[in-house]
């Protein structure tokens, strides 16, 4: 970590590894925690048990894992000013998890969304209330908490969706700290992304792994043609002329070319005589040409495992080290020494 | 631990730190214990995270650790041969449990007993049903699993209060297996306490520290002389015969004498002319002989509380290299090493 930052504000961000990092993941979550990076003391980390409530098997996980690692890398996290790591390699964080849940009402947990959702899901399928609910899904704001807390984050980077769980960690912390008469737990605040542009997926919904609808940006060329290929148009034909802002495939091609590129391909639309195939070309070139260094490192780091976790291992050894001081001070106070 | 015991079975048992020990804890749980630990190889604990439950301030939580370090070494415990460490110093349980939370139905812990009697004296009290329950209550069973699971305890001996979330152990354990295809965590059977004798208090209920009504085998000589001498006794003279069959002091006397003085105690209860003080003097003189050199072992090791730390941690240190090698092997079967 940069020394020099020392009384800079902590940043946390945690990155569940499901799914093959895409488009959307870069504009909405890679791109502004690098951003995040220059300004804050950051710690950024694969949430790994948080993905094992989905039930993923051994080998999902752990591409998934790695590929999160390699692409994150390969976006501009400098390792050495970041403390990057695996949840699973933090072990402070489950004891503290443990700590937590002494001081975490119930009630709390039965109004978190995510639970509530399930809940209403059962009733509309006429299932008990909690079937197919695991004690991983309802712990899940807890272990968040910890996730936060364990590293007094004074800003988390979250969506509105996420904002209930932040204010949950909130509670739990100033409910701790009131039992303990202490200010030892940090209450953290959200940064919520001004970026209000939602990237939009291949079938014109919000790109999402959920939805199927990705391009991802650091598969094969084959793979990132074909799901370029496969963008959602019109069925009008060559000649007839086109218009660029209803359009799916000029919105994506405006995240990565300049106001004389967009000019240039709205004349193009408009005069007619351009198919979408055209169109589509010059967005996977676009794409190519943007991610261009990035697929190099990507695909560099991605046949090096050893390298990723050994790189994720250090983040984790001085993450610890952080950790470690503080939940000496957090099992003192409790009588836990 | 005596090496020479590897392939016996384990057998693990928890101490919650709640209370300073007393003659019902020696007898139900301490003095069955300790002969276990020549049977089976032994994994004692003391659950101290089990205990923030009930938010004990510090002093309380670390006095009451150190007693129960401080009674069981007393009472014969011997280090060499039984890992016995502070819940606490363990972190691979807490990775363990947020671990077996992906495996446990929600539904599991709405069944739990302990949950269950919250809930109805919620009722009771025309309350919200989940009033006054923190998450560490509702996720005790997965807390107790881990405990168990993480050192494959082969038995646990319980009493017929702790049958179920023991049975909820098994089924976490059981749905581990199945979901990972493997028999990678050991399924634990009870070892159900022969000895059905309830020692009673002073009030004549079971000795219990949530009655109030206990006998500190520990304390100082004028606190045990005090808890003795209240025993709850009839408003018979000192002339009158009396019943040592229905007398609570007689019942207690009986623990620690030989049939033969027994019998010369029973003669001068039927005979007439013995007050209850005298009966409770002659009771007190057994306990303080039959506790004699415990008694002397205790002061000895409550005084020294660095030796106390030391002896947990050098406990804790072993019970981490098994624990370090389990979880090697549970991660990579999960994808997440």
């Amino acid at each position: 970590m940069n020394t020099a930052k020392k009384d800079t504000p902590v940043c946390l961000t945690g990155i569940k590894p499901t799914g093959t990092p895409h488009l959307g993941n870069y504009f909405s979550a890679i791109l502004p925690a690098i951003k995040l990076s220059k300004l804050y003391r950051c710690y950024f980390f694969i949430a790994n048990y948080h993905a094992l409530n989905a039930a993923p098997n051994k080998e999902k996980l752990e591409r998934e894992t790695l590929e999160i690692a390699a692409c994150w890398l390969a976006c501009g996290l400098d390792p050495k000013e970041v403390l990057f790591y695996k949840q699973s390699d933090i072990l402070e964080i489950f004891e503290l998890m443990v700590i937590l849940t002494s001081y975490t009402p119930k009630g709390l947990m039965n109004r978190s969304h995510a639970y509530k959702a399930k809940v209403q899901e059962n009733a509309k399928l006429g299932r008990d209330a909690d079937a197919t609910v695991n004690m991983g899904l309802f712990n899940y704001p807890v272990l968040m908490a910890a996730d936060i807390l364990l590293f007094k984050a004074d800003v988390v980077p979250i969506g509105h969706d996420q904002l209930q769980h932040l204010e949950v960690t909130n509670d739990i912390a100033q409910a701790f700290n009131n039992a303990t008469q202490s200010t030892l737990l940090t209450l953290p605040r959200p940064l919520l992304s001004k970026n209000t542009e939602t990237i939009k997926g291949i079938d014109g919904r919000k790109m999402s792994k959920s939805y199927g609808n990705t391009i991802p940006i650091f598969q094969s060329k084959a793979k990132l043609r074909q799901a370029v290929m496969s963008i959602v148009t019109t069925s009008q034909t060559v000649a007839e002329p086109k218009d660029p802002d209803s359009c799916l495939i000029f919105s994506l091609y405006k995240l990565f070319s300049t106001a004389a590129e967009q000019g240039t391909l709205r004349k193009r639309y408009l005069e007619g005589g351009m198919g979408w195939g055209e169109a589509k070309e010059a967005l996977l070139e676009k794409i190519l040409s943007r991610f261009h260094k990035e697929r190099m490192r990507y695909d560099e780091f991605i046949m090096n495992p050893d390298f990723l976790q050994k790189t994720l291992a250090t983040g984790a050894k001085k993450a610890r080290e952080h950790a470690a001081l503080f939940m000496h001070e957090l099992r003192s106070t409790l009588g836990i020494a």
